[in-house]
């Protein structure tokens, strides 16, 4: 390649002097767009106001604490006693006696022996696979695996084996004959479909092929165990020295931030090597005492997580007997299907414009090319909250 | 391989019977925690109180606003009125007004068409170069850039082709015969030794080449340009067609989260297509409300950015003349190379139980290998405060 000839001139559309070259370098996202609106693919921000009118079934708040006065009091308290920001990495100065205490909350209430904040959960997912993977380990991942794990998988140096969802048999062909280091690698409870992952089973293959498992618990805190412990107390996996798991900060416990769960040499390895944790400035201060006041009052009132999971299997059977191909949810996420992306398009936005915010999830974003309606089962529904979500759902379904 | 046959005995040094196998996943873990131990590389997190009495030059808090009372009301106040957390992904409920109010400020400020918040700094950097490349483009990469947009690197479906330091000529090379889009991707300010990228070259050599230029500043916002404008509107680059930034709200902003500044059709193809944006919680109003409080604040005392480069400058000019191998600062990051890892270690240490306490930058963190304290010229330091910083750092260094 010559070093020193004259510059060339650029490759967009239009002529141009050499002289004057235009900006040309980003003008393929315009064919990108012009495609995403063939498709009616196109996703727009709608921010909404502080004092939104809808009733929603849309967000993770599972528990209905984002907006729970202890909860914002422990934001706001946070920041004006620890700052607004945590002013750099966890290593330097971004670790703060309240983000110890947190730590140190979290592994207790889930029943591991240690853990660690990072900014979201998607950060801890990614530093959780790199870190226990490396060069000739093999990652077994199920196919509806959160796009964090993915990436965490892609980050990695591992070679990743995609298994179908859901099926331990698959997961063990895939450790059968691999001679090394293995990470079986799931979601507690899928995002989209919100049915639970097979934990008993896959620890059991993992035991057997001396695997690790890594379990992401976002959609299982808060919901699922006794009192909300999550998936992994509910399968009597917690404090396992084989297990680790992931959950975020942003769902049940109405905050931001992540966290990784594990026996403390696995957490002490993280400190030193995750790169999403090391170059990371740690999780603003007010993320952590939500979080943490979310968490003290879920261990106060652990019926919260018992009635999440009664609100979403209400609303199953509600929507079933009035004939929708709803799915029995397994934690707080009750799945609605829809026969086509522009129909599940039409049914949310019917949805809304009777009051009533749902999620509407579509290609590319689900893994099997099903759309459909996502509703979040929230503690806090009244009854009458509770009928009104009903009534909607069905009076703007798709006829069939 | 046989799918069916009996489990193989997991593969731990300890012997085992099939019916209790033990849980030896992570014994691997131990190995590597000893190898750290033996090279001196150990890393433990060192939880602060709410009020440390060192002097703090190891922060990112450049303009010493993440605990003055405007920026943590800012927090406070979103706290209680949007909540403690955005409660879903911000194309679904996480989006509110406050996030476009910050993007829509942050954008004019810093002399861009739009803006997108994300969670974190590194998420927008994640999102920004995995977005605005594909199969087939070519990545061209500073070899001083930080984790975040090297894991960008790795995340992307693209080639890509590390250069050496701040070298537009070798950009100029690794671009030239490249038939197909490109991109060239550079932190503003580098954060290890705080010098400056030669962005005016770089942008020539994009523009010549028809590149996209990709610029991490970090480290600049708050800092360099007109008021603390950025890296970018200093070298007249910001809002051009073909340049996107990247900054974050968590240094000079005294907040967390991420932005990428740029053109609104690449803002808006990020919207749909980056997945550290598209599948991660929206960033926390805390957060967003501390940031918008600080960049308020910045446009009305314009004076804080240049004070910020004055301390850099004098900090450098009294530690060089004190016979230390001290770096000429471009921004606010001031680097003094100590002589061996375990020197910079101990010479740190001597400053913390001097009272101050400086950043320790040392292999594997260092692309380069050579260890340096790393010191913050931050804005609001005091003339007293100075002299003390000057002193211990002096008096402590290590005898050549
Ligand atoms: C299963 C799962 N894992 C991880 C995440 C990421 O967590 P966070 O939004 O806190 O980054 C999410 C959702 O956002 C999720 O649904
Ligand atoms: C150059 C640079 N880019 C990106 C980041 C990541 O930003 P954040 O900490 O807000 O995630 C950092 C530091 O943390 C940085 O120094």
């Amino acid at each position: 390649m010559p070093q020193d000839h004259a510059p060339s001139p650029p490759r967009g559309a239009s002529p141009a002097t050499l002289a004057d070259p235009p900006e040309a370098a980003f003008d393929w996202i315009d064919e990108a767009c012009a495609e995403r609106h063939r498709a009616g693919l196109v996703r727009t921000l709608r921010p909404r106001p502080a004092d939104s009118p809808l009733l929603d079934l849309a967000s993770n708040d599972y528990l209905g604490l984002a907006r729970h006065p202890e909860v914002t009091r422990g934001a706001a308290e946070a920041a004006h006693r620890w700052g607004a920001g945590a002013t750099g990495s966890r290593l330097v100065t971004g670790s703060t006696e309240l983000h110890a205490r947190l730590e140190r909350e979290l592994a207790a209430f889930c029943g591991f022996e240690a853990a660690l904040v990072l900014s979201s959960g998607y950060a801890a997912n990614l530093a959780a696979v790199t870190a226990l993977t490396a060069h000739g380990t093999l990652v077994v991942s199920d196919a509806g695996n959160h796009a964090s794990l993915i990436d965490g998988c892609r980050l990695s140096r591992a070679r990743t084996a995609v298994v179908p969802h859901a099926a331990p048999a698959a997961v063990r062909t895939a450790l059968t004959g691999h001679d090394g280091r293995a990470l079986v690698v799931t979601d507690a409870v899928f995002s989209v479909d919100g049915d639970a992952a097979p934990l008993p089973a896959l620890a059991e293959v993992c035991r057997a092929h001396g695997a690790g498992l890594l379990v992401d618990d976002a959609h299982g805190l808060g919901v699922l165990g006794d009192g909300g412990r999550g998936a992994l107390a509910a399968a009597g996996l917690a404090g396992r020295g084989d297990v680790v798991a992931t959950v975020t900060l942003s769902k049940s416990l109405g905050s931001q931030g992540g966290a990784v769960l594990g026996p403390a040499r696995v957490i002490e390895h993280l400190v030193n090597t995750a790169r999403t944790f090391i170059f990371d400035t740690g999780l603003a201060p007010a993320a952590v005492g939500g979080a943490l006041a979310a968490l003290r009052l879920l261990a106060r009132e652990p019926r919260r997580a018992a009635r999440a999971r009664e609100v979403g299997a209400e609303l199953h059977r509600r929507l079933a007997a009035a004939g929708l191909a709803v799915v029995r949810p397994d934690a707080a996420v009750v799945s609605v299907r829809a026969p086509s992306p522009g129909q599940a398009l039409r049914w949310a936005a019917d949805c809304r414009r009777a009051g009533l915010a749902v999620g509407c999830f579509r290609p590319p974003s689900v893994p099997d090319g099903i759309s459909r309606l996502r509703l979040t089962a929230r503690a806090d529904l009244t009854p009458a909250q509770l009928d009104t979500a009903v009534d909607v759902i069905v009076a703007t379904a798709p006829t069939p």
